[in-house]
């Protein structure tokens, strides 16, 4: 339970220029306990844009405009409650040392996420900084882990629409623990970064695939979910062919494995695996997933069905990268983590057309 | 004041199945009343599609996937408190007749918004039905009208960016009565029309003028705004462009007009005009507005200055042309003809990237 | 070779108001033959646009603006050399049927395009018309089939990428033969057709998965050129999802296998295939394909590498599914039908950006 | 005339890996001097991408692609017949200084098109370097000062379709010299520079003004050359607003002046200025310009009317601004230099859809 008796909640985001931080601000503008008081956000910081207003940074955050970033250092960031890190990979570990326990600190990046130093080193190439509770609540056994915890690992996008669409199928032990996933992604999953590649010139119009065979960093990630909700722990190959498309945001996952199960028994494992869960939604049969339904939204939407020819399960998965993706799942995993209604400040309505 | 002590409001829409009745869903979802159970969705009824459940028409309003859309009859609509009419033009008037006076009705469509019977006849070539308060509480007096009102009618796209743009100059006099608007759409404004044009591979790459030369059925309202908003009543000539662009919501305004002041005295004004507005935002000196910052909010950005050597006052404008051009007004103005908080359920806070 | 002391050849294209009518025209004006008056483009028709001019439908084709459109009919086809047809699934049969052999006619629909009978029906539920020579040149054998024929089915869009990625590893026998092809496309592959979910409201900003599980009629398709390729006959699995993006024209394909030779194996093997192929053009290693590359050009791109650790040959493929993967096809098949120069008309320039 | 007795032209291109240079290129690949081995594609040089292959900067000019960078240097630009130059501003002077008098220099930049001194000075901040030819043919008496022309500046893309749009109106006297160009413009005009604003999760969906009242270099290269079209030299007022909305090509301007003519006189006046320009079409009336209609084409599409309420002319303009908006220009430049056939190389027909 959050204790407000001293004050309302102090929320800080560093990296407050980025996509994952603006994100986290446009969901906290709207969350409950903003609006009643209960909830305040405090320093806003950056590393090269400190000193510049948000309002020139993310103007879509019209409320926030006046405010000026301040440089991303213990010193601003020390005094809050939460704390949201949206910060390139390598710099959160610092970060949170530095700062006492109880401090609830949710990191969008990717320092936290993967148990296994091996398989971090050799995706990231830097030395391991351990791993944090993982905020896909989702996963079998995900909730309690959140509830309470005071530092989380938000997941990477592509492995959380990956590893909901296929962990139910992994735990009840209906494919055979080799998948593939084709996902489709916007642009604002790959960062705001200066890269001529995600020129809007270079972006409208193309398709392309990167990343592939292996050499995404959540290749690992998605495997260690799969691992996990197949109880036994035994090893899953993942194949992960990531494609940059045309739009702002949104992934839209092909996610196959061998099965001998029937497209009923499989819808079947998914409706139970998912049927409390208030943001992962199977969509009724033959209606198929798309991610200009759930642009903004938390929501996950799911179809599972089986190619009897090809003996493959197919489940479809779409999410808002920015949203359930990263800066939603950071918010559910504090909603959580301050014993605060699990969906306070989120929805399943998207925005469209 | 709503008087919710016989239960909750009971709202409908007509015409759940458009761009504009689901933008209203989608406000009611988040609206406080509705979340506190003080305002519930009734009847949601369509014309061709009526018998389909909105989950097939309207994938992004998860929580009303299940409801099963009715005809858009006058028994359907009755027992109500407030409906939403986003109908084809001319089909207004006759539900309206049939159902009470103090039936809060709110017209999303055309069919109410011109005072002038020759201008209506002129435009859209059918007898004029009549007129109603003018949902665009921005402009001068116009909130006034709206409190407690139970007929409304929700502004154009177009018109509403343009004069909110444009309101200021002419009430305080300083341009010449003669503007010329070019203002680029999004696709949704056309509606969710079968029509070539529209197509997602005809409007994808490509920019194109339509409704050039005075052709435009906005063309007049936005006159009889600026006539209003005059004061002396006096005639304002319009040159209106409307160009259509390949994304699916905002209208970016580009509204000139001469002048002999200089670029503090026109930002002066403006200041002044919406010093107090909810929902108006005049932009720091410098910042150019832009449509992707709205999207899905209900706030209209300005930016005002001065060419000096073209001696044209030039005021750009963005919103959203189904929040604050369509469903977000009717929501305002829900809020205000009930006594709700006119910023109840509306954001200012935009979806970004 | 063609006999051109007659006069020049007379080329008709029936459903000049289609996509891919659109574009066989926009190929011809500029091909060699059509600049030097060897080859004149004669009849142009149409179902319900006769009567139209070919600027109101088609105004990128400024040089035929004024052409008005015929209907479909035997009489205005006749006395024709070569004729185009993009037509509705099934109207190809009565039209060949009542032409001359010795006409030159290339459809570019499907209905020539199975051998197989059952195959046809259980995916196009009507009688099977037949089959035609198969306009992929580049398939084993694929060429000589085309040389001077007088009948070509011209190949669906995505099995003309999957089929050219995959069918040397099925050739050489370096995969086992079930293969998985994710393939996302533009939307100028469903055709202009009016129907809601191509709307550009709806298309823009959203991804979404369709005809999965076996379900899209080019399912088959790719399994009879790969089945073809095999050399033995012997059946391949396939599990073919196709995903819709927000750009007008391109796919890019991503087919994975079963293998156990590694990257540099699969590299030879490609390298081997289309060494001596003008349009299939194998990547450097590390480079892969974006569709923005190909936009209007006849190039098909390809990258293969291995996943290891999954066990998976990995090959990208991209295409312009207007121009290789329909129209740019159809030429080809031309100038080998008539024994022109193969890449007559043909470019493997693209308009990027 | 070309003298190709001593071998075939030698063509280099400095700036190759931008977007101006790129299309060059694509445009000379596709040139019948290039395609029958009377030009030669020479030097292709860059900046900082110096020593990278054309394949991986420019993946769509599969035939360059294995061609390595030089960097921009009077050394290797020297021996060539022609060059185009596509640097940043104030690079141009110091080469076309070294090089030879009789050497064609096409200058794709800015920084030769003004005329007045002090109008450079004021927009560019930098010291005039002069004025060279200017290369738009379809000014009045533009296209003599370009044959034999040995040196040569490519208008600006803006002023390109909105001096097309106005001259004939200017230069027949029937507007007041008072014109208002609103133009809505693709993202590649602003080049292939690393500007988080041109970022695709930036652009797609945002639509955004810039450079209002004045600021833009464009306003006086349109005054410049309206200017020289009234023939008395008499000042022309122009205000011009661009907008940058989600597309990579195309330009697409609203241009209007005060008139008393109507309608038909003004398209008389059109149809006579432009009756033998093989790439400027004015539109049958009704039929209004799209930009994807003119993607990758030298067209220029027109149409004019009268608002005669507002007392206005109108002209809609629409262009591909790296075809007809740069290169294109650039290479109709090249041939009337050369005396070659002024259209060689460049259609009017564009990709769609």
């Amino acid at each position: 339970m959050v204790d407000t008796s001293n004050g309302p909640l102090r929320v800080a985001v560093a990296g407050a220029s980025g996509y994952a931080g603006g994100e986290v601000l446009r969901l906290l503008l709207g969350h409950p306990a903003y609006r009643s008081g209960r909830l305040e956000i405090g320093a806003l910081t950056a590393g090269s844009n400190a000193g510049t207003t948000l309002g020139e940074l993310q103007p879509h955050l019209l409320p926030l405009a006046d405010r000026v970033l301040a440089p991303t250092t213990v010193e601003e960031l020390s005094g809050h409650d939460v704390i949201f890190l949206g910060l390139p990979h390598g710099q959160s570990a610092a970060i949170a040392t530095a700062l006492p326990e109880s401090t609830v600190i949710i990191d969008c990046g990717a320092d936290f996420r993967l148990t296994d130093a091996g398989a971090w080193e050799k995706y990231y190439g830097t030395p391991h900084a351990g791993s944090w509770p993982y905020g896909l609540p989702e996963l079998p056994g995900g909730r309690e882990k959140l509830r309470g915890a005071t530092r989380i690992a938000v997941p990477g996008c592509y492995p959380t629409v990956s590893s909901l669409a296929l962990a139910p199928a992994v735990a009840a032990g209906i494919i055979e623990p080799r998948v593939n996933v084709v996902a489709v992604s916007g642009t604002s999953g790959a960062g705001r970064k200066l890269d001529v590649g995600l020129l809007g010139s270079e972006v409208m119009g193309s398709l392309r695939a990167y990343g592939i065979a292996g050499a995404h960093r959540h290749t690992p990630e998605i495997a260690q979910n799969l691992r996990a909700a197949s109880g036994s722990g035994a090893d899953v190959s993942v194949s992960f062919t990531p494609v940059l498309a045309p739009l702002p945001r949104g992934i839209l996952a092909t996610c196959t494995a061998p099965t001998t199960v029937d497209a009923a028994q499989a819808r079947a494992v998914y409706e139970k695996a998912y049927a409390d869960e208030p943001f992962v939604h199977l969509l009724p049969e033959g209606v198929l997933p798309q991610t200009g339904s759930v642009l903004g939204s938390n929501a996950v939407t799911l179809q599972v069905t089986v190619d009897t020819d090809a003996g493959l399960l197919v489940v479809i998965g779409a999410i808002d990268n920015l949203t359930k993706g990263t800066a939603g799942a950071a918010v559910q995993s504090m909603n959580l983590a301050l014993g605060l209604d699990e969906t306070a400040g989120l929805s399943t309505v998207g925005v469209a057309p």
